[in-house]
């Protein structure tokens, strides 16, 4: 086998830093060979379940020091940390695959506006490719700078994507109802993550504001095939759980919409992709937790289509999905690592 | 002051029947008398967290025996218990508090439908009230017989009340999800609600057919004045987390939808309900759990109305609006022992 | 009625404090006159929960203003910040609640060993009763300062006070395995109280080193009525769960020891006590969650005696037993506003 | 790379039988190819996260079907219902590893005593051998028959079997005070691990009379060479997370203790043991869970010996060393599957 390629974690404290290196300890074509960290210290100190996994220290950031170890790099850094270090690692012939926001809006005016920071890198922001594989699965391979989706992004456009491409639902007023554990809001100490304040709570947040809205609406768009464009109510709830992120999605049909014929669409949209499950009874987050699975149904109910779209937000909404595009750009089966 | 009112609990194993006793037992206006239970044993045998609270054994249910030392009695038994021995109260004088759903559908065949039963006390079913004390304030004090209302549909009522009284949203296509702890699902040790199977996963259950549907149908239907019938779609969640209800509900305005005034409407309406708090934050469910209140607060989010409404499923879901009906029969002020 | 006593809270915002605010919006006898706080805001911005409840602005801490509008001061400070206030309070006669440890070793050079400070009140520390009312319930009423003992210390002490009191256990080598809810860590958000580190996790911590080993040395070996120290090994363990302590004691009996006469034995020392339960079936926290009952059991395993005793750390462990210990200084029922 | 061996899972409905079957899903040497269970369901019925995983229906138990299509049988089935079929799987050649505690005690009057059944396979319990890899490396691989130890048994029996093996400590009064997430009840329905119950609740039970009690001290008193017999005082508590063991050990040296010391001789013990991670830091739960790791910490405290050992009940209490074991009797490299 080929000598594997080098991947560096830059900003390596965070949880889905902590699953993508987990992951890649399993990957044959892959060895984590830089980490960057802040905090200055050795990575299974940082995260002691690594104990005995990886015998690697954090380092500060180093364009030059990435590029002569590793081929790729994995950005999980806050949203605007990934574009002020990303065109320094292309620049240096480094891949990035970005898993902040600061790539995933193609109009940077509405960065700009969601995010209430100037966008600094129009040349990545026009090159990104959205890491969304089951939809964008033929413009990866050829990426050198990947659009990591956001969580709740992936749970809502799988849920949604069949219906918008196939022009069957109206566009505006469709209700997400999403539902997140507490790993998603990271992991830096904050008083509503605080235990004792959401262990045995459920709220909801950042009501008609959250970031993903714009990020959702976009590539539902594209997926429609361009035309009027897609508007969703977005509603974002913490529950009293490490992972998982439950979407319950509410369309109007611009015709009658049959049970039946629904889950076959959806089973033929999907059917190259390995790892979104088009079931039939109700899913449970628990059921891909742990996993790089997307767990899909669809109902209808008073007229109305229901769906009911779950992901673990760290694996196939974070770290897993970032290892599904690193294997189409390696050219390796897609899975790799990820059962 | 005078004697106390006697109170029988029918049906003592359960959660609602604990909470029920809890609170009754800071009453000073009422002795809990009688117990009945399949299970032939003392009250903190039943519910450990009794001990030392109060000093009574179950019996199995004798309406004689009741008759004797209660004047009301709380039925807190699985449907079709209920109306198969509420009559025999009523009949020797005692006053009813039914915390099942046998008496809150208007129509036999509604119950039929939704229940699978036939309903065996017409008499009863025209006579109850429904004892959601926020709109039917002044039918409950000469009530006999009170049909207390569900936890999801309490959470979704008062949530939607000021709008459909008010005629402001469309009467068809209203979503309600929502969102419940365990405790919902009673005392009875099943699958889906053993620990390993519900903790750290969220999921949707009883889609498209929970039986809480027609009572909200009917309920927002009165409360809109009559006219075409209300019609929701309701999707219940389960939570990992032991109380709470969080219902979010999306309606379409009829006209241009104005938070701040929908906020003053709500608190219009519910200025003489001492448990509904119209805030302007964002409610968690932690804030009204282990109290009778209901948290209500309202958005309007890209032309449509959100309200958040949220309440302890086993106190103002169930035990605790259960002596708010109480208390208005009574005489006595609403809230006794309810803060 | 007499015109209730005021009572001012003094460090507003921490779970404790708002424990003591809902018990007090209880009691007949005593009104929240004023609350104190460096965050200048209501008690309901603080607390939601509070909503409707209370209608009071926090304020900074002035004695005088306390003074003048209150007869009793509960501290809910950190260490240190209460012995920096207390002699002004006591001055200006109000009487002191100090739910800090500042009041709870006899010896300044103890207290300096395990807190890291000088202590700066001796006049405080020689005239502080120590307010575990189970076992110095005749010197409480005449208290011009109580301090309120630890949550991990009550559960302990109720545990093994009947047997170092009866001289029935060898003094060293007590093993006191306690765990404890997430609360008990206070309100400051912290990474290993940050949500997805300590939910669905055990750990010990403070292996050792825990403040409380002191506190519960000094209270048993008075209760054994002087002679050689008693000397616990004190081990601590975060639980995934909002509240409660469950102390596991492992004792060497000095004879032999016989379950049934130790049940006797408890239940006659806490025969006045009207919040310690002596059980005989395995107690769990959730029996005495959100009351101030301690519940205890005890058994013999193969020669040695284990003792199971578990609290509410916010109630029977800091707020509850804060108003036990007002109530025996006021003179009133000392259950009262406790059930 | 040779033909996969085939292995059967007899009794597949349970949650260790579902650890197993994800860790054999990523075995290059093993090949699920029977899966029995009374319930006559496909796997991914049974177990929705197995979905698109395994293609497989159960099927009732048949010695002879299986012995066509596995080499090696994983017994995951309730005490007495594993020896009821052992035999006949070895009789017609096919290995057995019995997740039950069928086969760990060395003496039929001991089960006898501790489960209440006569022990009916004298053979086998005469030729079994206790599958705890660290301890009896060199007896597996020629097993026919592996006992797999309890998971309670393994965290406790790596915590303490350095210094039994050194005999650096008292043989009785050991104090193991072990603490479970709830997946170890198994998945039947019970009212104890109903959520509403144990969720929020930490309680002892099986106090005295656990039957892992026997288990410990048997292969403690094998590791420390024969003399007198070990005893432990073993006391279990239910937590409220999906997996972990957390064993708090306290142990009396024989002479002095020396902190320093103490993790050398457990880092020499385990060195060659790849799934012992010794540690200084405090070890949480969280750490070992997912993993087949045990983390274990020491510490002195006041002249006692604390042991802090953590793993996952599933993995390395259950399905994890099942799967050592079977690497072990393969030839296999110890780790193969499980990392």
């Amino acid at each position: 086998m080929a000598e594997p390629v080098g991947a560096a974690i830059v900003g390596a404290s965070g949880y889905a830093a902590r699953e993508l290196i987990q992951i890649l300890l399993r990957h044959p074509g892959v060895k984590v060979a830089v980490a960057t960290s802040r905090q200055d210290e050795r990575l299974d100190a940082l995260h002691p379940g690594l104990t005995k996994r990886i015998d690697l220290a954090c380092e500060p950031f180093d364009a030059d020091r990435i590029a002569e170890r590793a081929g790729y790099a994995f950005l999980a850094l806050p949203h605007t940390a990934s574009m002020a270090i990303a065109p320094s690692l292309r620049e240096r012939g480094v891949k990035v695959i970005d898993l902040s926001a600061d790539y995933r809006l193609d109009d940077a005016q509405v960065y700009e506006d969601w995010y209430g920071h100037e966008h600094t890198d129009a040349e990545g922001l026009n090159s990104a490719v959205y890491g969304l594989p089951e939809l964008f699965r033929q413009k990866i391979p050829s990426a050198t700078l990947i659009a990591n989706p956001g969580c709740y992004t992936s749970a809502s456009i799988l849920g949604l994507a069949p219906l918008v491409a196939e022009g069957l639902i109206e566009r505006t007023g469709i209700v997400i109802d999403a539902k997140s554990g507490v790993s998603g809001a990271g992991r830096s100490p904050k008083l509503n993550t605080h235990f004792p304040e959401c262990n045995e709570s459920l709220s909801a947040y950042s009501v008609g504001r959250h970031r993903h809205t714009p990020e959702i609406d976009q590539i539902l768009t594209t997926a429609s095939g361009g035309g009027d464009p897609v508007e969703v109510i977005f509603t974002p709830h913490l529950v009293p759980m490490d992972r998982g992120i439950f979407a319950t999605i509410y369309a109007k049909p611009l015709g009658t919409a049959v049970e039946h014929d629904l889950i076959e669409l959806y089973r033929s949209f999907y059917a190259d992709s390995p790892f979104v499950r088009v079931v039939t009874h109700l899913p449970a987050t628990k059921d891909s937790a742990y996993t790089n699975f997307c767990d899909i149904t669809v109902r209808v109910v008073r007229g109305r289509i229901l769906i009911l779209s779950c992901l673990d937000n760290l694996i196939k909404g974070a770290a897993g999905v970032a290892v599904q595009n690193l294997n189409l750009m390696l050219g390796a089966p897609e899975a790799t690592a990820l059962f």
